[in-house]
């Protein structure tokens, strides 16, 4: 059976469509919303505490009866270093005071939560898909997931990590393009080596593995859709273009006009944030911190620091 | 009518497909077969001498009836920083021994040919179509090329220029998707900023200017010219899929094996040999002189410190 149709079948999906897991903006009514249409919504949980991602797939499976997907950041190291917290806090403080937060978070700094409490949570509610992003899942992670029942997706950004994850077991893997916004996923090589654009990676990757390949970056109507399969790719995996949706409208309106009103802004690629590289549209804080980048802590200690900062600045 | 119907009109396509000028690579022969299969052939004519672009016109005449493209650099500042060429120099400094060659070019370094001079070679050949990357053409630059009823091609790499190419009177626009080989066409922000995807780009190019758009960048095959004019351009422009033709197998063929060998292994961005970003595959000397970037002298001082080891090198 071609691999367009595998997917379709084990989905369920009427239209080659899944919905990006965005932190914040791909809310339990939006993911709802994209399965009752036949496709795939995804929950965002990396970001999320355990009971939140409880609450969160229970309010999907409140609003929809159809499959969906729970998508986890996979576990990096966590790297702690002195020097670099202290040069990070220091640059923020005038960032905090300005959204009038009074302190940067001291040390010790760690994650907020830990991935083994996350994909506990994500489990006891056996969901019927579970991705992933940022590398490989451990073996201890990824034989629980498959023995859940769940269907598994990995992120690739180059051919090499596609191989990988197919070694691994996934059941299909979404092809991040370099248009892509948000995190980068690739966990083989430097990222700037990964920047690959649809058009040469689409066809790349399908032709390299089995399992069926998702398209992701930079689709935003029927025209990428078509494209992408055209290209090789069994589904597309559309973020940004689901930002208008009256589904999420509640959640950081800000964000959205400001993104919606970006199609032919320049973004650009930085660790401000997370500590991991990430495309976003340029703004003050992005300018000015990337001057400093190379002095940042990594992910997640950089994304520790900075979350309260975040969380005042929406 | 359609921007397709005036491209196609206007170039006498019989299929919507452009040969990317190549240095070395999009050799006469190769030009005129893509012309008399209903394509347009490009001459890669940047870094050819005056007298040897009016050779390679005549070449491509006396092999095809039909309509070509002459490509050219748009002039740049040329920028002299002492210490950045010494810095260059005493870094060449081993290459140069390497492959059996005394002595990096010593100052004043410049750039080999001027480019009024290039310009007049092709203009005094009348050919149909003139196609520029690097910077808008200077406004009598721009006169001259119009005068001679030769129809004008520009690239960008975001909105804003393409917008400002047609502001300027190009006939079409090459949209320059970040996956594209060779040198980035970006003159407006930095280039790391316009490495968009043509899934991205086309749509968003399409939809900002009148005149026809021709995509390149990672076009492989027909499912990428499909992907291409399903995004909404007119054509698409193809190199890296040339060199395995006849018409140039004589040229580099250590250059064709290698990048033909290279699908699917990691490409880089970097200034290290014309002193202008380009996307090349990764070898030593890249790897190496990369680590030095910001000590590197601009393009065109660059390409002249490199000129002599590159071509030995070959």
């Amino acid at each position: 059976m071609p691999a367009k149709d595998r997917l379709f079948g084990r989905l369920a999906l009427n239209h080659p469509i899944i919905l990006a897991p965005m932190a914040n903006a791909s809310t339990p009514a939006l993911v709802a919303a994209v399965s009752n249409e036949g496709g795939l919504g995804s929950i965002g949980a990396a970001r999320l505490a355990p009971d939140a991602i409880t609450t969160a797939i229970r309010e999907v499976r409140a609003k929809t009866n159809r499959l969906f997907a729970v998508n986890l950041f996979a576990p990096l190291p966590v790297i702690v270093d002195a020097a670099k917290i202290e040069t990070a806090r220091r640059l923020l403080e005038p960032y905090y005071r300005e959204v009038g937060l009074d302190e940067v978070p001291a040390p010790p700094v760690k994650p907020p939560y830990c991935f083994d409490d996350q994909l506990s949570a994500v489990l006891d509610e056996k969901p019927p898909v579970v991705s992933f992003t940022f590398n490989l899942l451990p073996v201890d992670a990824m034989r629980r997931v498959r023995a859940s029942g769940a269907m598994t997706i990995g992120t690739a950004t180059n051919v090499a990590e596609a191989r990988a994850l197919e070694e691994a077991g996934v059941d299909a893997i979404v092809a991040q393009g370099g248009e892509a916004g948000g995190h980068r996923g690739t966990f083989i090589g430097p990222f700037e080596d990964s920047l690959i654009g649809l058009m040469a990676l689409i066809p790349v990757i399908a032709g390299a593995v089995r399992v069926p390949v998702i398209a992701a970056g930079g689709i935003m109507d029927g025209r990428g859709i078509r494209a992408a399969l055209g290209l090789g790719a069994s589904a597309a995996q559309i973020g940004t273009a689901f930002l208008g949706c009256p589904e999420n409208s509640a959640v950081n309106p800000v964000y959205r006009a400001n993104v919606l009103d970006a199609a032919d802004k320049p973004t650009t690629i930085v660790r401000v944030y997370s500590g991991r590289y990430a495309r976003m549209i340029r703004n003050r804080y992005v300018t000015e911190m990337s001057a400093h980048e190379a002095s940042l802590p990594a992910y997640p200690v950089m994304g520790a620091l900075t979350q309260p900062f975040m969380q005042a600045a929406a």
